[in-house]
């Protein structure tokens, strides 16, 4: 299994940590320390040596930031997480606060004292954050410390190793364009934003740029790394070389100056001494990065990561893959959802269907010799009140099993080599109410609009956000969540910057994956998600039209549940859409499965 | 008239003032000077001892700015006046740039060289605007300088006298709140922001806190003048005594210390002298306070304008008002509409439909006790390949015949006491086309989705965009202007800062009037725009919702143009939207008018 159901920490270890977390603040002159649940590469998921949040205060969630001061200890969580949290830490030692609206920076603009010295590691802290927490304290009279080395690591004794997992070639028929000319690209944008050098901060963007992946963290195939681009002559790339064989170390010695990561802050230091002009992502790059390039005589340009438009716009081979993985990854769906209709009522839990699922996906991968490398993010797999929790993570502890009369949702998504996928189905177990199948309507109708939509150069995912919400709140309902996120390839499921919602402010571009998923979520009741991937198709005239528009092509291909669906609620248009969504389906799915699959797949995919 | 129709320059007028600017450059030791198309209140209107711009040069836009240099003079225009500029100014003397990709901040980025020295007048550009033209210069080694007063009032001999018209009262029937109240609401906002005062510059929130309104620009009812709000103790009034009566006065010292506008800089200096903290709105308070204030020991906060959001959320008096003049001026266009219908092809042009309708308004006025105080803007009336242009500004040379087979487009509004108006109709002229036909139901069905929208708090005018265009995008068009803008009450007809467009950050509140008004625009034949002016409804319950929405509160009243709908077209919501609309014209409309008008009334408002 790809997830585990456990429980991963004890509210009770964060007692005695923080009281030694608090003997290193005397130590160091300090009044406190921050700890985010951050690594230097900024990632959604981090290698286990970098879970100083959890292993200190026992929070387990994706994002959040614990500030130790000497009397008061506080864990800042956002809305998703906040009943989790408040499960996971010790009530006596920790305040929970919210990390939207009174974020470190903003609760330390309000608490700090005059002359408070609060310590941070420079390496855990992209340059817009410490220079927002630098602002706070200081306009309280206080000062913000880098520290040299983190002060977690002093008392975590038994902390592991940083990952040494071995690096992979993406062979070109899945890239679709050589390492070398990608690196030529982005060192002509270097060029034309007048930079001499760029760090690459995002393993991501290591990943896209040099065609390699790597497996140093869960659910995503990242090699953790840096690599210095430079306007002209060979980047230098920074992996431990235990992650290398000879083979992929051949390969890269073509592409790149190879140095272990030890060697990073020499060699840059080195460049900025003859004057490099060095472009770093503030939303990205460490605060350490800043501090080096400066302190060495470099400049610093603040310039968005250059590989990040490059690597959302995924070219032909990239979508080719894409494809073939949603074919595959479709029919292993299509295999767990005839199975979870064959359960009764009861018979089954949460883990159990998580079970099945990721069983389906590693036959169907094994059959079509594209195995399943991973899951792309632990399964959400809820049963009735459980579906409402928009970021359920099921474990022993909440597991439930799937009753007659409540909905299921089920968000899961697969690591192939050639293709990451991302699907929410809701599945009605025994007889649905009226109201789930008029709200399952309603958020179809919302998914169905995005997938329609055609729409113009130029046109932001924040302009088509409200076009998935009309539906809703025309019946007085909406949701807490963005409609889309970006998608990588054989990469991040969670990718910008490219996304569908209020903040979407990036351009659509043709060739991006975005999810679209509109939900509904009754809280204590049941949830409701239908999620495909999409790619935006290049302009096309449309007849008797003056502007040629973009549009979406659907990747997902499996089955909505049509007991769910109030088909009156449809316009004319959503029901041909469905209809044609359904036949295709059937037409690619329906080759790969046989006998009673086929035919359920025949019957779930008829015309309503 | 409130209009005219002869054109105001010729551009033989700007090549022997450019010379004799020329010389106040050499005697001033400046090699360039700027001249917009502003005066110190930034407004849309301005008086005619403001039209420096105009004067100079010939251009006659609402929006434009010069830059007069040694050797090359600069006209810089947005896309809307391009054509126009190039018929109005002498090629020989200005070349014509582009207001929005290379206004002058950024031309001068480019082309200044090192040790020039740009002036510019410190009471005619906002404080953002000098901070982006110096920034631009500095970064060329080059310097701008403030001017103490305008070189183009220097050689301007003729120069109108500034205007000094009256200033009224806004009864309290018709603003709703107490000027004393709404002083003390602002007095508050200012301490909670940590000003001890603010200027206020716009003299529309001049207008609305003090209750007055004035006749100094065209269309808009302004008093031209300033006011030193107090987070404690009286605000400080400048308006030039002459536009006072003894009534007006007595009203006055009752809310303010009265001074003449000459007293403004001595006033706030002596504020700053004692360590005053003044709040700025950037984007519209004139570089000049900013340069007082700092010189003269003063703090700056940069805050918008603290009227400005009170004075868009419009209270129960404002909003009767608003009813009331829609009604009004519904049956002013609807004896229009009706006139319109019985001329034949070819027997009127647009300068007579302008004529026409200002007469109806003036005589609907007249008959309802409520005069006509004037146009809220220069009528838009285009015939066929007129009504393409978004701007259009008929004049003699350009008036056209009202053609067989072609559209009408008119946008008109108008200023009564109780309220503003601004509405579009379109009008098939003999009989449409079918691509007419269709064209003008999808426009319809923009503007019918915007006005049956509901949504949640929190909602911004960028949301609703693209609910507008939907329709547009399926089929392949679009228009280039935004959905809606704000508008205010007996005050400006496009008020900030609510808005409907991709740049309409700001949340819609409860109250705030907006223009709904999507279009279509095939360049060379014809113009569609249908216009109504909505009204933010206080979020309501939906049957069997979680969420209270909100909606929006249709106020204008005049029928759609039947001919030109294609039934089959809209959706059934949506012809039932139109039918309801047109019963409610026919209801409140239809007691105003009698005889002919109202069968024409009837027929045009029958179900479709």
């Amino acid at each position: 299994m790809f997830q585990s159901f456990e429980a991963r920490t004890d509210p009770r270890q964060g007692v005695a940590r923080v009281a030694e977390l608090r003997q290193q603040l005397v130590l160091q002159g300090l009044d406190g320390f921050l700890v985010p649940r951050a690594d230097e590469h900024q990632g959604e998921y981090v290698a286990a040596c970098s879970e100083r949040l959890q292993w200190l205060t026992g929070f387990t969630g994706s994002a959040g930031a614990a500030l130790i001061l000497r009397e008061r200890a506080l864990v800042f969580v956002d809305g998703r997480y906040t009943l989790q949290a408040r499960a996971q830490v010790d009530p006596d030692t920790f305040e929970i606060e919210s990390l939207v609206e009174n974020p470190p920076a903003r609760w330390l603009g309000t608490n700090a004292v005059a002359d408070m010295v609060i310590g941070f590691d420079p390496w855990l802290h992209t340059v817009s954050e410490a220079a927002a927490l630098r602002k706070a304290l200081e306009k309280a009279g206080a000062k913000l410390v880098a520290v040299p080395s983190n002060l977690v690591d002093a008392i975590w004794h038994d902390r592991p190793a940083p990952p040494a997992e071995q690096v992979e070639i993406q062979p070109i028929g899945f890239a679709g364009e050589l390492a070398s000319d990608k690196i030529t690209r982005l060192a002509e944008a270097l060029r034309s934003d007048g930079a001499t050098h760029a760090v690459l901060t995002d393993p991501a963007s290591l990943a896209w740029t040099f065609n390699i992946r790597g497996h140093d963290v869960p659910h995503t195939p990242l090699a953790l790394g840096f690599a210095i681009l430079a306007a002209s002559g060979l980047p230098k790339l920074f992996l431990a070389p235990e992650k290398l064989t000879i083979e992929t170390r051949a390969y890269l010695t073509q592409l790149a100056d190879l140095y272990s990561p030890d060697a990073m802050e020499t060699e840059l230091s080195h460049l900025c001494s003859q004057g490099a002009r060095v472009a770093l992502d503030p939303a990205l790059a460490a605060e350490k990065l800043r501090l080096l390039v400066e302190e060495q005589g470099g400049t610093v340009l603040a310039l968005p990561d250059p590989a990040r438009l490059p690597r959302a716009v995924k070219n032909k081979a990239e979508l080719a893959g894409s494809r073939s993985a949603h074919r595959r990854d479709g029919a292993a769906v299509t295999r767990f959802l005839h199975w979870l209709d064959l359960q009764s009522p009861g018979s089954i839990d949460e883990i159990g269907a998580v079970r099945a699922l990721e069983g389906f996906r590693r036959t169907t991968g094994e059959e079509t010799q594209m195995p399943l490398r991973d899951i792309s993010f632990d399964t959400i797999s809820g049963a009735g009140p459980n579906g409402a929790v928009i970021h359920y993570r099921v474990t022993t502890a909440t597991n439930r099993s799937l009753q007659a009369s409540e909905l299921y949702l089920v968000d899961s998504g697969a690591q192939y080599q050639d293709g990451t996928t991302d699907i929410t189905r809701t599945v009605a177990i025994g007889k649905p109410t009226n109201e789930m199948c008029e709200r399952y309507t309603i958020v179809l109708k919302g998914m169905i609009a995005v997938s329609m939509l055609r729409f113009p150069p130029g046109t932001r995912g924040m302009d088509i956000d409200p076009v998935a919400r009309q539906a809703h709140w025309m019946a007085g309902i909406d949701y807490a969540h963005g409609t889309g996120h970006g998608v990588g390839a054989f990469l991040s499921v969670h990718e910008g910057p490219q996304r569908i919602a209020k903040t979407g402010s990036e351009k659509l571009l043709t060739g991006m994956i975005l999810s679209n998923e509109p939900g509904y979520y009754k809280e204590g009741s049941y949830g409701i998600r239908l999620e495909n991937l999409i790619v935006v198709r290049a302009p096309e005239p449309i007849p008797g039209g003056d502007i040629e528009m973009h549009g979406f092509e659907t990747l997902t291909l499996a089955p909505f549940d049509r007991r769910l669906i109030q088909v009156d609620l449809l316009s004319n248009q959503e029901r041909l859409w469905l209809d044609a969504y359904h036949a295709r389906v059937r037409e690619e799915i329906g080759p790969m499965v046989e006998g009673e699959v086929l035919d359920w797949l025949k019957a779930a995919t008829a015309p309503l």
